[in-house]
C-alpha cells in the first residue's frame, strides 16, 4: 500500500549544485536525497520540494514528500529517518525527521508560510570557522537605518525589483510578512553578526538575496530607506541592489496548514 | 624600536596539525601565522601562544604574542591585523585583534583564565552543516546528570585521571572553576546542542577532551557522579573515561590580570 511520506531535511549547500536534480554527474541535494531512498528501497521515486534552493544556499529545515509502497512492511518514521540516513553518511545532507502524512499534504502547494535567515558577519577579519556559511561585510553596518528600509518591503508588492531574470513564478506580486534585522555578538572584540529574517508566504527566485543585497547598500550608507521604497516602486530589477551571495542563506522552517 | 604585540586569533582547527609548528610540510597554526608575519616584515619572528591547541581544536579567541622592531614607522593595531590578514586570505586563519603591549606581556605566564567550550549535536541525524566543528551523540543525554558529575570535579584536585600520557606540565594539580552543561535547541525537531564550559587558570594536556569523554558516559547512563568522583579519586588515566574527539572543542577566551 502506498504512504505519502513528509521529510524534513538539512543540508550544507557548498557542496551541491543547488537543490534540483540535474543532468548525470552534477550533485543536487535532491539527486541525493532519491538516491538515498532508492538504495534503502530499489524504488526510483520522485520528492516534491517545498522550495527550491539555488546553489551554495543552505538549509535548516527543508520539506519534501514523495509517495512510498513499501508493500505490508511496517514503516515508522524514526525507521526510515535512520535508513536514509545511513546512506547520507558520506554527503552534507541529514533527513532530520520523516513522518507518514494525508495523502493531500503537498510540500509546495501546501506550504502557508517560509522562513528564511540571511547571515552576515559584520567585522575587519573573515570569519575563519564558517567559510561558506555566512556573508563577511567589513564596513560598519548601520542595523538601524536596514531595519528602516526592510519596514518599506513589508506586505503585499510587486517585487519585479527584486525577482532574478530566470523566475518561473506566474506573477510579482507577493506579500512579506516579516522582515526583521537582528545584531548578536560574534567575538568578544565587537564583531558582530546581523541576521535577517525573512517569512512570507512563498518569494520569487533570488528575492531574499536580492533584498539582502539592496539593505546591505543601505547599511553601508550608499542607499537611504526612501531609495530603497523608489526602487520597490520601480518594479524594475535593474533599479534594485547586487544579488547578495547564497553562502548566507538558510532555509529555516516551512509551515503548513494544519500546524498553525 | 621594538614592541609587544598581542594577537586574539580566530582559527578552524580542522586543516591543521595543531598549533605548534612542525618540521617543513606539515601546517600548523603558528606556522601560517608566522609566514604571515613574515611576508609582512620580512622577518623570521617567533610568535608565544596561550594555550597550544591539539589537531582539529578550534580556537575563538586564542591569544599570542611577538616582538616586532618595525623601525621609526608608525604601526596601529588596525594596521597590523588588516595586513597579517591579507596574507591570511587562504587559511582558516584570522586575527581578530593586534595591540601593543607591556613588554611585561606573556601570554601562556600571563594567562589567568581560559574559557573552553565543548558542543556536542545531540540527536538522532548527523549535523549536516557543521561536520567536523561538533561531535555528534545520538543517544539522549541525561544532562542533569552530567552537571551533577561535573559539580565533583569543580575545585583544586589531582586531575591525572584526565591527563594525556604525553602531557609536559610539571604538576598534575589543578584547579577547575567552571564546569557547566547547557542545552539549547538545535533544530525544530526535538535536537539539542550540548554545551559544556570549562574555565580555569590552566588545563592539563587533554584534560577537557577527557572529562567531556566521561561525562558523555553519565549522560548516557552509563556512569553515575559517584563513579566520576571515584575516577577522580583514583589518579589513574585508565580509570577515566575515553578521550572526546577534538571536533567539538573551541578555545573561546583568554583572560589576563589587568583585563579583570
Amino acid at each position: 500500500m502506498q504512504h505519502r511520506w513528509k521529510l524534513i531535511i538539512e543540508y550544507c549547500g557548498t557542496p551541491y549544485s543547488g537543490w534540483q536534480r540535474q543532468e548525470e554527474g552534477v550533485r543536487s541535494v535532491q539527486g541525493v536525497v532519491e538516491d538515498a531512498i532508492h538504495a534503502f528501497c530499489q524504488q526510483r521515486l520522485t520528492i516534491h520540494v517545498a522550495g527550491r534552493t539555488d546553489a551554495g544556499v543552505h538549509a535548516r529545515g527543508q520539506v519534501a514528500h514523495f509517495d512510498l509502497d513499501y508493500g505490508d512492511r511496517a514503516l515508522t518514521g524514526y525507521d526510515l529517518t535512520k535508513a536514509l540516513n545511513a546512506h547520507l553518511k558520506t554527503e552534507a545532507v541529514s533527513v532530520i525527521s520523516a513522518e507518514a502524512v494525508d495523502a493531500e499534504f503537498h510540500a509546495r502547494f501546501g506550504a502557508v508560510n517560509k522562513l528564511y535567515v540571511y547571515r552576515i558577519v559584520n567585522r575587519n577579519a573573515k570569519p575563519a570557522l564558517e567559510d561558506g556559511k555566512v556573508l563577511h561585510i567589513r564596513r560598519d553596518l548601520d542595523i538601524g537605518a536596514m531595519q528602516l528600509a526592510a519596514n518599506r518591503l513589508l506586505g503585499n508588492h510587486d517585487f519585479t525589483t527584486f525577482r532574478a531574470s530566470e523566475c518561473q513564478a506566474k506573477s510579482p506580486v507577493k506579500t512579506l510578512d516579516r522582515l526583521d534585522i537582528e545584531a548578536v555578538a560574534y567575538d568578544d572584540e565587537g564583531g558582530r553578526e546581523i541576521r535577517i529574517y525573512a517569512e512570507g508566504r512563498s518569494f520569487l527566485h533570488h528575492q531574499v538575496r536580492n533584498m539582502v543585497g539592496t539593505l546591505a547598500l543601505v547599511g553601508e550608507g550608499k542607499w537611504t530607506p526612501d531609495d530603497v521604497a523608489a526602487a520597490l516602486a520601480a518594479c524594475d530589477r535593474t533599479k534594485g541592489g547586487p544579488t547578495a551571495p547564497p553562502d548566507g542563506l538558510y532555509l529555516m522552517r516551512v509551515d503548513y496548514k494544519a500546524e498553525l
